[in-house]
């Protein structure tokens, strides 16, 4: 007998329904804010992926070598290939460019609640503008997003942070070049790990400050408020005896901080995010704002995750192109939605069933099915024929809204049997009109003939 | 600079919203014929295709060792998976199971025109009822589908067959067993290959009638219509002495043929219908009817092809569950409805552009702007502060419908402009009834106000 691979998942309908649904609505909440949808191969050469992320990447990758002898790898996340798009575009294309894609990635890790070895992504990116409004928009396409689940702000919480006020921080230690990337990654799983770990790593940039590097990166974490982020860093820049300049850029960050929290809130997004610096998003390509979404209290993995990235593109050999973009997995969302009870039922069900009876009545019903299914009407019936009683069974069985019935009899009179299975109301109607009356009935419901 | 690995496509959004095109109207039909859908993963254990097709198989997939030791490899088709899910759960499944799927295949092959190494398939399936009215309403199903994307009987061919008669043919020649598979595979090949090649593989089988037999498998697939077939049918059991239940397994065949031909008569499908024996389908596991869809001139590779295949569930260690199916390719439909111009304009447009001047306006303009993507209009708005005049051309450019206009000046008189780009009409509205006003206007343009 055969299994889905470790991490991997079949969808039965039931599981399909739920996965199409939450992709109907990643996808409809997209258009709604003027993105359109792109898509790149699930297949990509293994040097995309190691130009982006480094060597490294490879011990998580499903990764061969090709037939042809070409390295070759299972994506494991979307933004290698759309930078790839859009950087092999950026001539021809109006800015900015509002993409997004839903698609599968699949990344060899270990298994745990929330993270499988393929899952489905929303990818949500702008390029070309370089501005804090791109910022706003996608944040409040976000929201937005989670809200047409029938989330609220009192389910999940939006966890607004800054790479560039954590760079500033770092300046004020003199902290610049290459030992930047290696500490935020520290700060960043700070959350996660033991202290005196961090302050060990901490030491080899750090020296003897590093204890009361890791205290203040802690009060940093913390601070929810611009007035307590400004009092803070100003204070470090006093201490550290940081130039001027640093104080200078802090004051231009925070006006642009305000700048975003006023659009954010014209877009009607403020009741759903809190200032958090305790967000540092571990992946070293982040430039500015970055944001990651959590159930409220807090539990579980992250919803989604994202923020600005200004010089991928560039990196990945194209010219320079300011970008910002987020990524919801399915996995985690559909956890939620089923914790809250926010999982409408999904299946499809036929709006008409056909019972028939004899060869005269099959050959119309057939027709009558295919009429019906022209006009959009979901339409099934008993394949084999089987009795009366069986049909009538089905019928209820698959839950459909109206039966048509006929008989030889009914099919030499040309009439046709409609009833409403909700209310067990039957007409009789004349074949011709068959699909306008049912059309109606699936609209209005069926009335009692008057006697 | 990255590319696609030869045999992948990326997909821009024009690409994508059609191939999304395709994917609407496959789903739309496959639901209105009360199918359900379901998925299954990409990535599948090896043994899972060669269980099915054989070891010879492996060397036209994608396959590699995973990290964890396992042979696994990228699916061929979606045939063996979706036997294991029906098998798995047969005991449970409400019969007759009709499913369909929407999804990528891959294959490591010579590309050509309309073969790529990653395309899309469009699989629909029942599983549970042997008789032919399963494969009427598949066959139904399919045409319905094409119908769907404005394809008519003059576009495209059903060419019908059926494995059952030329295994009776086969047996006139006493071919049975082991036999048959590789004959009906040199059968196959004949409409593409050189007649004396074909008699040579013959020869390993029928000797010295190879000749003979080439000549009759010609007549044979030349034959369209049931009494040429029971013609040629009897004769060859007169000639070859064949025994006395083998002509009446070809009438009773027949008497199949005549029930299913006036099932798809009732369902419509006729006009679309050529009875062509000249269609075997390669694959060893086809028992029954069998069909491919082609343009109607016959140039062209496949659009769909399928057919019945009762034990394909049990081969692959499950109960015996008789099926039929088909797929249906999105590389070549896409051609045939590129050379037919059958693709829509396709790219979402907004609804309403957003022309913003000053501070004030821009607050009210994002939480319209909110309010409108919340009842389900897109809507797209400068995200960079820009001048008026840059303004109205993206409005232009983007193909807005309407465009809402506001300055500091109106948004502290509390108004609106709302703008026709269709027809250059302008009115002005209370802010407050912006939605309402703006939903009116997309449902019935903008009338001159009166004076």
């Amino acid at each position: 007998m055969f299994e889905n691979l470790p991490g991997f998942r079949s969808f039965y309908p039931e599981e399909c329904s739920q996965r199409n649904y939450i992709f109907r609505l990643w996808r409809q909440s997209a258009i709604r804010f003027a993105f359109q949808e792109y898509d790149a191969p699930v297949l990509e050469a293994l040097e995309l992926f190691k130009e982006k992320s480094g060597e490294e990447i490879t011990e998580q990758l499903f990764w061969f070598t090709d037939k042809g002898g070409r390295e070759v790898a299972l994506r494991p996340e979307m933004t290698p290939s759309l930078a790839r798009l859009v950087g092999a575009k950026a001539a021809s294309l109006k800015r900015p460019v509002k993409w997004f894609s839903i698609g599968e990635q699949y990344r060899y890790e270990r298994m745990q609640k929330g993270r499988l070895r393929a899952f489905y992504q929303f990818n949500v990116d702008i390029f070309g503008e370089p501005g804090c409004g791109a910022d706003a928009e996608l944040i409040a396409q976000c929201i937005e997003t989670l809200r047409g689940f029938s989330l609220t702000a009192n389910d999940v919480v939006v966890r607004l942070s800054d790479r560039e006020l954590w760079l500033l921080f770092l300046r004020c230690y003199a902290l610049e070049g290459d030992a930047v990337t290696p500490v935020l990654s520290i700060i960043d799983k700070m959350e996660r790990e033991d202290p005196a770990k961090s302050i060990e790593k901490l030491t080899v940039h750090l020296g003897e400050r590093a204890e009361h590097f890791f205290a203040r990166t802690q009060e940093m974490s913390k601070l929810q408020d611009l007035d307590s982020i400004r009092r803070v860093l100003f204070r470090e820049c006093e201490e550290q005896s940081a130039a001027d300049d640093v104080r200078n850029a802090i004051e231009e960050r925070l006006q642009t901080w305000i700048l975003l929290l006023k659009t954010l809130d014209s877009l009607g997004a403020s009741p759903w995010i809190r200032i958090d610096l305790g967000v540092v998003r571990g992946l070293a390509y982040y430039t500015g704002f970055v944001f990651e979404v959590f159930e409220r209290t807090g539990k579980g993995r992250a919803i989604a995750g994202g923020g600005r990235y200004d010089h991928l593109v560039s990196k990945m050999g194209y010219n320079d192109m300011p970008a910002c973009g987020y990524a919801m997995g399915d996995v985690t969302l559909a956890l939620l939605l089923e914790e809250k009870k926010l999982i409408p039922p999904l299946l499809h069900k036929p709006d008409v069933y056909l019972v028939i009876s004899g060869d005269k009545a099959r050959n119309l019903m057939l027709g009558l099915a295919s009429a019906l299914r022209r006009v959009g009407i979901i339409v099934d019936y008993a394949i084999k024929e089987v009795g009366f009683g069986k049909q009538f069974k089905n019928a209820t069985q698959s839950n459909a809204r109206i039966v048509g019935i006929m008989t030889d009899e009914g099919a030499s009179h040309k009439v046709l049997n409609v009833k409403d299975l909700s209310t067990g109301i039957e007409i009789t109607v004349p074949f011709a009109d068959s699909v306008a009356c049912i059309q109606d009935a699936l609209r209005e419901g069926i009335t009692q003939p008057e006697l």
